[in-house]
């Protein structure tokens, strides 16, 4: 229902067409899984196209996390990706809209959600997964020598050391800030909060990726701003011609996005993307707020770019923080806020003062000591073991046509199930059995993708998770089956549990 | 340059009359500091009124902190108490304007505030007032046998025990409600953030106190809410009467104030005119949020109520939080939202997600163990010395029309110098040999009170102090003489420092 256009300019190109030609083949199975491909040389003499279009493609394809090249041996078909179709780029409507989260859409901070057996609902890594001990021993190394910290507010834009940790670690990925350009605060979420605030009025309009993470939304709905839905693609993230031409006049006056492995589609935006997006709104004068909370969670090469690495008008504010990567119970995250800093320092004064700041010196310790990389590491490793055990469970259980991005990064699988399936009936299906996750339509205004779901992967895979898998799918058949006798509509549509 | 009514009521009484003619004997220095008044049925007799208009104006004088009851001895004038004449009824404009803070007015969080030598601008009390062993021993404990903690996000609404041992501990002073009801947040200054969002929309019109605490202002600034300023009164808080008035029309959507020990006046509303309060705004239908940070800071008789405690209808959202009474450091605020706590916990989840565990259970722990009370009552002590120290330094140092209002709780001083005196001036002579206090103008939206100032006792008194008040005073002075020279103004008033 979009009058948005699809890109253009990348599709009219010999190498994404190649690159295409093979992603077909891939999804439809005649490249199996673990296959090698054809060398650059001989699929370029057997093609006729020159050498780099072939590279081209194959980087496409690397990209989209479809291949992977493997040292001194060459390109091979990645596991799992060529068992689904990935998710198309999304269509939402194309006119802002207010943000009304139903209550009946909160069963994630519900009470009783220790009583769930399996929880793919929620983003929150599993604590085994963190240096726990570690934390401990320097949280309480710093309160025994300076019991002080616990008496003392902590000066709003945060502790310097911790802020010079951040300011330097940025510059593996190519930012430029001080630490005074930093601020800490109380998770990302925080942050988010106080660039809304700093740049925004109520009624105005905020583009976003679609689908988009529903905590986002329930931001803008606070703050009764407008959504626009953009459309985005399951690996490249948001459509820059349609960010183009969704801002040709002035109603959008701010942009909320997650372009590393973004929060439910797992898209990871190209920096080539990245450049022109930052470009774009630098030029139109609109801020880009941009999430990065999940930038660490590559499976592949190196770290991503935030967007923040393109910015030379400081017109991006980069928000971002330790609590999925290191301490998610010391809620330390960060804001760098380009020309907005000032604003938003004044913004974290009122409305929370200060950080605490034995969780921030706990975790500028945890920086400082050099096992922060390592940490990161076995996390990486831990989390993509993870996805690959959910993966292969849909894969198994999951109906036929079931569509799936593997995400090049993250924890979280977007996945499209058959247009016959409600994910909110199955949801009620499935919390009668303990089993939870998120229903497509939280991660839009305009609650499309009913037939979508998010499965994060959290814990370590076990036959635990694998049989909720397969119960997930039995639901699935069982809306399928009911779907093909319509006696039976009425009974099954009554709520359950 | 108020159309409001001053209180009118009370103004008829008897008693009344009698406090204000013996209050007048006092402020004039007729009955000296430390005087024994004439017992009661002496006074009767003398004034041929009835024995209970004369304890009626006792209680009065005694509410206002101008006397004092000694056990088996009779009533006392206080200390200091009569060396001043209070402020009067303040009386700010009566239309509702748009909050807004100069970036000038910002000194508070100016990173060279370490370089203050003394600064009573800040309302922070000193860490060696706090119990920073026994935290940091909790703290350790419960990390070292839970370190999953630190890895673990807390669910939204808190901690159970906390929020258990807060319901409990408003039992004394008359709250009823659960420790469901409870919210944990970063801060009072979160709930206050919450409550505003859940209950106004921008351009809404908020009453409040005049003078009021400059971070509410800037709360109601960034959030575009238009501020009405209420008459209040330094010993009695906002004027019921002009309250009444203010809310004729549907102007007024929401009511945020400080009840017990204003900041800065330090006034405290009777129970009579709280429980008045809470029945207009109830009838009314306009929201009241309570800030009661500073009601354990009581300096006679017993803990004062909220507001809340007169509260039937769930019309009232009472925030507090263990930040000025036990552990600056930790940032652990409440609130109990009363018919707004879901829209309330909602908030919560999409501003900062949740408050640190670790945090929480270290002041829960600490309210287990019994010796929290202990510690309020050193706490209450220290405080109640502070504040003498600049009492008896104010007197001495600042010039002969000087009004303060001794506070009956707290640790801030209200003081009016006379007219001609300028605090921003005043403020800029003092940074310059390091000395830090609150303009007048900060506390309210319409930068009345220019010739007032804030002074917050945050530290066992010394002859730093007294020297800093000193200088105060010479500063003062030289304003003074500066005013009486014309042709001296033009030099003096270029900015210094």
């Amino acid at each position: 229902m979009s009058d948005f256009a699809t890109p253009r300019r990348k599709a009219d190109t010999l190498y994404f067409q190649l690159a295409e030609e093979l992603a077909q083949a891939i999804a439809s199975g005649l490249l199996k899984r673990g296959e090698k491909l054809p060398s650059i040389r001989k699929l370029s003499t057997q093609r006729q196209v020159s050498l780099s279009t072939v590279m081209e493609a194959y980087r496409e394809l690397e990209d989209r996390g479809l291949i992977e090249a493997r040292p001194q041996s060459g390109f091979y078909v990645c596991n799992a990706a060529q068992l689904f179709k990935a998710p198309a780029l999304t269509q939402p409507p194309s006119a802002p809209r207010e943000v009304v989260t139903p209550a009946a859409l909160w069963p994630y901070h519900a009470s009783d959600i220790h009583k769930l057996k399996v929880d793919f609902g929620f983003a929150v890594l599993s604590p085994e997964l963190f240096p726990i001990q570690q934390l401990q021993r320097l949280l309480a190394q710093i309160t025994r020598y300076q019991p002080r910290i616990l008496a003392e507010y902590g000066k709003p834009p945060g502790d310097m050391e911790l802020r010079r940790h951040i300011a330097r670690r940025a510059l593996a990925w190519g930012g430029h800030f001080e630490a005074e350009d930093v601020l800490i605060t109380h998770g990302c979420i925080e942050a988010l909060n106080l660039c809304l605030r700093a740049v925004t009025k109520p009624g105005d309009v905020v583009a976003i990726e679609s689908p988009t993470y529903f905590g986002l939304l329930q931001i803008l709905e606070s703050f009764q701003l407008k959504a626009l839905e953009i459309p985005t693609h399951p690996q490249t993230g948001i459509s820059i011609e349609a960010l183009e031409l969704a801002t040709r006049n002035d109603q959008v006056k701010a942009c909320l996005l997650i372009p590393n492995f973004s929060n439910p589609l797992g898209s990871l935006m190209p920096d080539e993307n990245k450049k022109r997006l930052v470009e774009l709104l630098a030029s139109r004068d609109i801020p880009l707020i941009e999430d990065d909370i999940y930038g660490e969670f590559y499976r592949h090469g190196n770290r991503p770019r935030p967007a923040k690495a393109f910015d030379t008008s400081d017109n991006v504010m980069l928000c971002s923080s330790f609590t999925k990567v290191l301490a998610p119970g010391m809620r330390i995250g960060w804001v760098v806020g380009g020309k907005w800093t000032r604003a938003i320092e004044k913004l974290k004064f009122i409305n929370t003062y200060s950080t605490p700041l034995h969780s921030q010196q706990t975790i500028s310790r945890f920086l400082e000591n050099g096992g922060y990389d390592h940490h990161l590491r076995r996390l990486r490793r831990a989390v993509a073991e993870q996805v690959d055990g959910a993966v292969d469970a849909i894969r198994r259980y999951f109906p036929a046509d079931t569509r799936l991005n593997v995400p090049q990064g993250g924890f979280a699988l977007w996945v499209e199930l058959p247009e016959a399936i409600n994910t909110r009936e199955l949801l009620d299906l499935a919390l009668v059995e303990g089993i939870s996750f998120a229903p497509g339509e939280l991660f839009s205004p305009s609650h499309s993708y009913q037939n979508c779901m998010r499965i994060c992967c959290v814990e370590a895979w076990t036959t635990k998770h694998e049989r909720a898998i397969q119960r997930l799918g039995e639901f699935c058949q069982q809306l399928l089956d009911r779907g093909r006798a319509p006696d039976r509509v009425q009974s099954a549509a009554q709520p359950i549990g």
